[in-house]
């Protein structure tokens, strides 16, 4: 019940004072004790609650997603471990594990539509796949259909410019890369395409981690380039999804 | 030319194996001696090549502007001084100043086609109102329309609130904040858009000219946030331009 | 007008849903353009909107000065530049300069009662004091009767030990320090009072403006001691004034 | 023996002046060679010496544990493994083990008075919760009457505004958030009350073990907000007890 | 076939426009699915593309390995555990494992010619070592002569004063040193050759994992001191080697 | 007054029990409003307290040099601007300004006895000389023959070896370096006497005002080097000054 | 005289026990109080001993420069004002003033041969020209021939693909980029010649002065590239002009 | 042989240029291949070369001792694991380890004289005594009579007040404190005496294992104190056992 319908209530006398406050207090919040799970979150932000899994145990990631699935609503549940995986398979027979990104999903909705428009998902190395996964699975989560084009470092530039008339056809385009971190630079020197660049952890010694790359996508002389934290494909997957969306959703509103 | 029709040229004869080597080297460079201006990049990035003044002299940018605008493109010059900008305004009397973002424009083409879409640009404070003012103008010169919400940090939450009709109507939102940099999180929760992140350099102490906010919203527990480069407008204009357009110019591709 | 009236009201009908709709749009905030002035802060936090000098205008700073006082609000403007508060005093000659903490005050509201509780403002060093008495007009101007005790560094302990006894009977201690940062630690050990420390950036070399005294006091081994940011006297101020209405006007709650 | 008695008796000739500096030197200390354990503390500060077990054998932590028990204080030990735990129990039978904040306590003394006030404990997710606890825990055995809120981060903002007039009856808030580290700034938006702010270690990337939310606290552009070092939720148990007895002890001072 | 002829062939008609787009697409590189395997950049760089073992999978290392070997090249990993080299040497038989440097190497060309040259390599201590043989081992498979000059500290001048004469022979000097790295100053100070100085991990505390003799090697007051990243024996061994080389393989260009 | 003669007086009655907390109160502290002078530093730590002036008023340094000199001690302030030195000069005429380590003196007491023992100030580069100037000053002040021997870097290492017998014969050694820092770590291993490491901010880049030089001392391979803060001559002074009197005033002691 | 020379002239009786002693004291040295000018280093290093003007006063530049004059050397200063310029060109009439890199040269000595080799000077932006062209000056005063290659950053790829086979005929490059440092990356992938690195401070925000692209080269995937510290178009020059000469002046070695 | 001596006998043609050379070269320096073992370090420097096990393997280890011991000089090995020590054990029957600073002693030499002087090593909590125990070990090793006071951190004054008298009666006082490091400085304010400072690891969150000590140390406001890097007892204790003989050997200098 949206705000607005609820003050017509309150208005006509359906309501009371008292149980507005009570919805108002009430909507969108399944209070598990130790969480309080969002079930608004997918109405409001266009993805459901999705569950971070390192520091909670395997009990509180099955009730979370017990919860989201009384919701009706699909679940992700990023960085888990074959473990906490092992756990959640013995509650939720549906539950699938993705090694490479580490990720557990349970579809519980039937998908209403085909994925829509096109997102790329380029990696500099190897190395770089695990989290080039992550943003993959997380977009085509959100409806997007995804393009992978992997392993096309700088160090081999002929690499990356074998795929430039790809990269032009996709709406987002989300670029993964460790140590020096310079392919997105490379990447939105040659397309018109929103470009959302990851740094990851690949590296040593002054990499710190993956800082060194992060720190090169910031400083991109490739105006248009934006940033996830390290590591961080799911986060850098939901950017390039919403981009993705913009033409289908938006439609509603302008 | 494009490489397929060159190399069809070459195949015909009607360009020598010498000419077209010539053409790879010298296409879309113009070559000053201390600056090779990249004419192509608006075909490539969808804006022109911009210039960055800090380090450079009033000659170099009035030679570059120069170069730019004999080409028949529009000029963006950023971060300029109001002694560059008099220096450039003796020569390009077309030449505009923006105060707040330290900006100068010089308009060459006709604006073929009105403002499309919308992208908001939010900021927190009064004093991040320069940077947003940034992005604002790079935004619009890549044709988008704009809608400015300044003045609504989180210690007043009402005053974002108030706002999420708003920003739910926007393709894109730009969100500046600096200190704690906790505003993108805060709209990243209650929107479904694409949300770009600006920190910016306001503050003091641990704040150190940004970081601050630059590590919150890198660590922004409300995904799809992505993040520029503190103080970075322009970035970030350019970046919600470009996902501004995703719905016009692709439908060529797509 | 409470939320409970509001919706009360609309039961009522006395105030349509547009109308509430309107009101929880409008309330608390005076949009200045540049500014929305939070007047509703005073009753929600318990002290006026304080206005940070730092990247406003003069004229800026004075609009908002204008907006808080026609609303009948005292008005604390800090860090401000002997230059802002000249042409602050140009327009609202009640204005006040405090030199060592360079802060701006203006008296309109009648104070209603005098000085309650005690703070106690200790600092280390001479270099301290500015950081201290921004803090002491801080919590001065939030009704706190004030003790000042300066100069009273680790170096010399006989110093700090002379006024225990000033101390214990404190309801709040603010202990500002540069250097080493030592002194909250030292206090924090011989007194039962709530300790809020504050690094100053005064030092030089690995100091590293005051980081080095921040991580000391994060690190303090007296438990109950909790900091601010560098220099940040104010917010010292204000907690340490939080702390000593304790006793005052929480008594309507509980 | 106070000072001022101990003087007034050597002024009686009832204690000689070696015997006065014996008394100095040994006041409040066992000496159990590696530890020389400050029962005076409970006077002073009004907590007992808390054992901070990393980097002790369990042996130690037992032997300090039963000077302090030998002296009828309880015992509070922090970041205790299990392996330390099973250790002590074997040899105080009395020790009960809290497993989410890793804490250990032995009560001894009866409790003399029910507990007073009113502490919140805030926390953002579900991950925070252990250092939630040891905020909750320290509290309580301070006396403190303490109220959890947990799970109610930024990015789902209904949450923590439907705990908004409990928290205004609190006479302080922890409140505790990893990550980005916002909610301390718009729990400080809505409430009047002191506010301490625990930023957990909780994220990736850069967060740096919970730097990225410390910064953020820091810089809260909600004064007010003061901050304790990352995972400290002792520290902040110990000053949101001591400024919720503000009310209590103080009054025989003032 | 080189762009040249490869124009020259289309400009004939022996190649045709598609099959020229081909070649450029395809040239160089062996597509695995998840690596695309640079064959081409012995040609390019002067050394095999190397295969950097860290987040690789034993059957990911093996292929790449088989690709470099069908392509008639010689393989070098680097950083690989002794589990990896097992799993390699089950399928490549050739393969050799270099337990200081954790290096496998399988020789599959002929070696054409002798060493050449001299490459020094120079460390400061004992801990030093393994860093010192990853440079030696590179610059040896890279065709370098190289003489090792190990323990050599400046706690103890003496040692490396002993080898001036030996260090002026050589056609570039790789200096590798933990701790305070000084020891790349000290023969910066001695000799005219160019240097390659390694920090390495060796130390503690401020040492920063090497964080230390890193910034001295930068810093250093000896001109023409250059710097590798932490650890780095490979780099610097290919540094050290292109540098032996310009005496050898550039006579073909001036 | 000693405390043991305080005591003996309280228990024979010469003094009574409130003098007796008043002298404790008072003794060693002058209270100029802004400054608590530390008249009995002298006798606690062999050296007047030291003015560091940067963040002092004029006034305020005047006014301490006003209260030292009238207890009958030598003067020293530290990091003078001649603005400063101007003002001082006015009111104090013996006031004597050292212009390289911007220090101003004023001798009030006769010394009593020739400069004692001695002391080697080494520095790497003439750029150094500052901060060794304040170290020889402050030593000589607190009566140490001191030897300079300047510009003696490890780029040209004989210079240094020149004067190992020199150093050899010196009880404490100050060695001023920026940059990398490598000369203590060279010294350290050529001599057993204690060495005092001074890093100094000479340098651009990663040297980041000195942190390089500072990171390097602490990591000296040369076990034996202490280390002070940055540009911090006047630290090195005072602990070479203290080393060199262990000879002489601990005779009574031991 | 070289060491062996001089035992074979003690063995002799030619030269006495203390004259061999005084002889290696003095020999290389020339000290001016402030300075020991190193005049040995020429033969040592293969360059005079190079002036770094910043933290000296003029006249002590112009003394060293006196010096190495007067011992036949010919003068670099390095990042010298136009003040400090003026200065020495009223001393020594020849001084030469080379704005973009701020260097001040004075040719004394003949130049005995014509420049040898070659060694490209890349940058990538208008704004690293003047480090480019501190590197370019010195290799040239030690020897080189240079070629420069100036704004050919990684946004417009095409720029630096057009010079690869000019950069192939080198014997040594240097790279200078600002902002994410990219370039020496992609220069790395091209071609076999030894790369040295230099970041610039050119960039805003986590560009941190140079930090950002001072990682990414280190941490650079194209191996081979080593680094000099931010700014240090000396070192790299240097560096560069000593690779240059491994093909002409070690022929008496090898 | 002395320098001095040596040229003596090539002047008397008691040893031959060759000679000479050799002699030079080999002194003082035992090549184990891996290791030099620096014989001479002990008369250079008044200990012996000590063994830093972390990194070396248990082979090594046996080696250079054996080395050291065919010397006839004591071994002490700092940071050897219970592993490193059992292997040594097996060859060494005299070697002894010490649990606490994880150290191995053999003793060979005769301990010509008793200990002498007198040195303090203090410590703040009972997690720092490891490294109090190194200093203390080191110390006595290097002919210190010590005295032990641990457990006296500042949280409860009294404890290192009841011992000032004794550390007064110190040549020098080691100082080992973790979290706020403020302990030297509240030493430092109460005797005269030279004060190594050692930070340790102690603490957790912004402690970064240690750094936050030795910022405070580096920072201390009481002059005279120096610092040692995190954790480095030995370090201290060397510095110590050479201030303390600085009252013994250095007699026969001056």
């Amino acid at each position: 019940m949206k705000l607005h319908k609820l003050l017509q209530r309150v208005a006509r006398g359906e309501v009371s004072v008292r149980e507005a406050e009570t919805v108002l207090a009430a909507r969108g919040e399944t209070n598990l004790g130790f969480a309080r799970v969002d079930l608004d979150r997918h109405s409001r932000r266009g993805l459901p609650e999705v569950i971070y899994c390192p520091g909670k145990t395997a009990a509180q990631i099955i009730e979370i997603m017990s919860a989201l699935i009384a919701d009706g609503q699909n679940v992700l549940a990023t960085r888990a471990t074959s473990e906490q995986y092992a756990a959640v398979r013995r509650r939720h027979k549906k539950a699938v594990y993705h090694k490479l990104p580490k990720a557990i999903t349970i579809q519980v909705a039937e998908r209403s539509h085909p994925p829509v428009g096109q997102v790329a998902i380029v990696c500099a190395g190897t190395s770089d796949i695990p989290v080039a996964e992550e943003a993959a699975l997380t977009a085509e989560l959100m409806g997007a259909r995804v393009e992978r084009v992997y392993d096309v470092g700088v160090a081999g530039l002929h690499r990356v410019l074998n795929h430039v008339e790809l990269l032009k056809r996709c709406r987002a385009i989300v670029v993964v890369a460790g140590m020096e971190g310079a392919l997105p630079s490379v990447v939105g020197g040659l397309v018109d395409r929103p470009i959302v660049a990851v740094p990851t952890s690949i590296g040593y010694g002054v990499n710190f981690q993956g800082l060194s790359a992060l720190l090169a996508m910031l400083n991109s002389c490739a105006p248009g380039v934006t940033v996830v934290n390290i590591d961080n494909g799911f986060g850098a997957g939901v950017a390039a999804a919403l981009i993705n969306r913009v033409r289908e959703d938006i439609a509603k509103h302008i």
